[in-house]
């Protein structure tokens, strides 16, 4: 038996372009003389729908996408994941399901028992968990179909749950598995997956086929790696990482593969590659083509450029630097010397004029009062305002460079350095800024040194560093690591060695800075907790503030 | 027996102050020789936690909280609300629980079965589902214990559960319902929670105590309400809206008992308490005081202004005017009639200094490109960046004046306009916010007739009025309420009788301003679906756009 499996860039809602890329999927197994094509989760409508599956609409038009699938299903099998009504009124609406489509007929429906409730993912929020499980015969085979989470508590270790479908059958009773997920990327999830499906495929002695989404939607960047295991639990293959491919295995050549074959992991790499994804997805699902971002001459902005860059082009990719009196002469040439590396088209506005005329109107407001912070965020204010208005007359779009770091602890201008569409870096510490930075100038002269070694500024008030309000970035991330990531709290982290009046200025200063992140731009996951969808805090709590 | 129902404003994760109003009502109800007093649910860390739940620490002082409310329930039993750790590793971590405290011991703990994961509302996120069903013995009668939605399947007829908890108990096997709540606020919800309590207690003929939160917790305001009905169905008592209080009931009296005595509801006047109520918490709980605004001369800054000045009283309600070269002299007056009626302190910046200023930095950018939107944004957001400039000097908090119906199709800008940490009207549609300002000229008068009558315009280019680029208020929201509230499709709307091209335009400015409403400060949320926490879409989707 010849198995294909598809690795598609989906679009949420877009269900012809999703369909004519099945159809063709469909297609090309076919001429492979395929007997068997998977596809991932929720192919019809793309992952995550979220809300929209509350429209009756919208359900319709991936039923009607599903009978054409259907009808492509002659003499290959299609196994394609879709929503389905839950024809029963208790219970919630929907089904997220497996569709097994051969002979134009629909052979089986399998739905997924383990619904991810937790950090990024909703399920239980639109669908019943599957309860009844069968397996579908095909070509003297049983197949058992499942759907992403489904097979991720195997052994019924995964406190989350409290079974595994697959132990639902009775022990011998299918000859293979098949798994369609929407498996977002994360730092260290790649090996994860790898583990789970050999794990699989050795607890039930089955081959396990393993079809992932690709491409970003939003937030969420879905890496592939699509993965074939035997029965011995040897990795066979592994597709791509990040692109959509398409694979064919003859089972009975897997079954006697004795080495596994993957992917080298290169973390910095695939975070490289997973941040490209996400501004390249997020300017072509949404028709557009041109980025624009200010240019501070630090290294948060240069590397957002640079990923820019790699992501659209150079010739789409504006860079605007705007200096201020507290801006310093490296701040232009550095950034000068970055747009030169790049190739990039640039502009040069001095906020000055903008600066001193808010200041002037603001004259009978502020009075006599000191320079505080409200100044520095008109300066910063000043440039979003800029960089919004080029934005708006030629259609270019802001992207936002603030960092995890300065993110967690409000160090940042709402409405100013916080402005742009997406978050390119925003869940990326500033030491893996660095560490970012360093990687992509292994391949080649990119990010100018200085930017990287000189020490970090807002340039907002004279001779300003990070440093005069926030301790060392070492010390910071790793804090922030254990509040955000970890989830431990303040006696859990002091016990490990830091500070207590750090620790407890650092943990009030994240969770007083919630009102900020609440208000910004969607920020690309790379890391297992991402500000956004998958971290939900209430704004006026009052709690280690 | 007689038993007490407090109605308390909890504050999310402020456990000392959470457990203080615990035991002072515990101690008044000692005092009026109570035998029972019934809390809220969760009340020891307020609702809703969110990912706090999430935290070991947070857990262990909601922990604490409940040992010294059990120290104060000696003569008194206590019932209150507070997750509890989940004992076996199967299964979410928690259960969102009802603890029975009597002679300072725990008789009982009772899990919430029905968790509400839909809308605004993530408990499948944190809790597992209770699935033991016990009733408390005390003074020789036998209670029920349920948590807020476990009431609300009465007779299997809640299409999102399969089973309702109260069924579980053997028939005639408990005398009393006690109901543990945290119900937030929205349109006829007031209505339909009566009647659900009368249902109740109608259907296991037994009295039912229904306790409920009051207060706003960022975006959600509790409005209180508590109920108790007799075994016939009757509901005795409402206990006043927006306000924490205090009631006693006697069984005997409650049960012969044969009128209804609820408050009157008047529908606007429940808005406004509302909307007062969640200005008023925001500020009270974050520790703020004084808000800031931008008054156009538009009805929608009016609005927000009178009921900002109702929330935090006049002394604490800054309005600034900054006209430009395109606002109309009414603009002024009216604003400034305004401000006169409401006795409120006022400064009128005008904005064309720094316009000017954004132009001439931006003319080599925009070239001879002609007028355009990005004009009109800059206007917007000059005054966004002076109104922040103020709000960060002076210390006041900018109100988010948007309404419902520009945020569903964009008509705002972003950094401008839709500047602010709160969003005190993104709830109510357009012609509701004339409904409301008329409702609060009833008693006095409040927003000058002119601001109500006039034509809507953001007076960004000349003569520019609402009506340029949208259909009548009347007819854009009755599409919007289709599609947002009743989640109708096109074609259903369509049926309704609207021209299918300007619900297609509609529906896509809709799906395709995703993105700004992603950046909008929390919304108050007055209806069954606002744009924000309970309103989840991915911005990148192509679909019906």
């Amino acid at each position: 038996m010849k198995i294909a499996v598809a690795q598609l860039n989906y679009h949420i809602g877009h269900f012809e372009k999703n369909l004519n890329q099945i159809i063709e999927a469909i297609d090309q197994a076919k001429a492979s003389n395929a007997d068997l094509i998977l596809f991932g989760e929720l192919a019809t409508c793309g992952y995550p729908p979220r809300d929209f599956l509350e429209f009756n609409d919208f359900i319709e038009k991936s039923n009607e996408s599903l009978d054409i699938i259907r009808q492509h299903a002659d003499d290959i099998a299609v196994v394609v994941g879709a929503p389905t009504i839950n024809p029963v009124p208790e219970g919630k609406d929907l089904f997220n399901s497996a569709y097994f489509f051969y002979q134009k007929t629909l052979q089986h429906v399998q739905h997924k028992a383990l619904l991810p409730t937790y950090d990024v993912f909703d399920e239980y929020r639109y669908f019943e968990p599957g309860s009844d499980f069968q397996t579908v015969s095909f070509k003297g085979k049983q197949i058992a179909l499942t759907i992403c989470e489904d097979i991720w508590n195997i052994d019924n270790t995964n406190p989350l749950y409290t079974f595994s479908p697959l132990d639902q059958y009775e022990a011998g009773s299918f000859d293979l598995i098949l798994n369609l997920s929407a498996s977002p990327f994360a730092q260290e999830h790649t090996e994860e997956r790898r583990q789970i499906v050999q794990a699989n495929a050795a607890r039930y002695n089955t081959p396990v086929f393993y079809a992932n989404h690709v491409g970003a939607q939003t937030e969420l960047i879905f890496d592939g790696g699509s993965l074939v295991a035997n029965s011995s639990g040897v990795i066979v293959d592994e597709q791509t990482f990040f692109e959509p491919s398409m694979a064919f295995y003859e089972w009975n050549d897997i079954e006697t593969q004795t080495a596994s074959n993957v992917n080298p992991i290169d973390e910095m790499e695939l975070i490289r590659q997973a941040l490209v994804t996400g501004i390249r997805d997020y300017f072509a699902k949404l028709g557009l083509k041109q980025a624009i971002l200010g240019l501070s001459g630090g290294i948060d902005s240069a590397l957002v450029t640079a990923l820019a860059t790699q992501a659209l082009g150079k010739e789409n990719v504006l860079a605007v630097l705007m200096p201020s009196e507290y801006s310093s002469d490296h701040s232009i040439s550095d950034s000068l010397e970055l747009v030169n590396n790049l190739g990039i088209n640039h502009q040069i506005i001095p906020i000055t004029p903008v600066y001193h005329a808010l200041l002037e109107q603001l004259k009978p407001s502020f009075g006599n009062l000191p320079f505080s912070i409200a100044e520095e965020n008109l300066q910063s204010r000043s440039r979003g305002v800029l960089l919004m208005g080029i934005s708006n007359k030629l259609g270019h779009i802001l992207l936002n460079t603030s960092n995890k770091s300065e993110l967690a602890v409000g160090y940042g201008t709402l409405y100013g350095d916080m402005c742009g569409g997406l978050s390119v870096i925003g869940d990326l510490y500033k030491t893996e800024v660095f560490d970012l930075c360093r990687h992509l100038n292994k391949s080649g002269h990119v990010i100018p040194e200085n930017i990287i070694t000189k020490p970090p500024s807002a340039e907002l008030r004279p001779d300003q560093k990070d440093s005069d309000s926030l301790p060392d970035y070492e010390i910071l991330d790793t804090i922030l690591k254990e509040y955000i990531e970890n989830r431990k709290g303040p006696e859990e982290i002091i016990q490990l060695g830091y500070d207590a009046t750090l620790v407890q200025r650092i943990l009030g200063l994240v969770n007083r800075n919630e009102f900020k992140r609440y208000q910004t731009a969607p920020v690309l996951r790379v890391s297992s907790k991402a500000f956004g969808m998958g971290r939900r805090l209430p704004i006026v709590a009052k709690y280690l503030n």
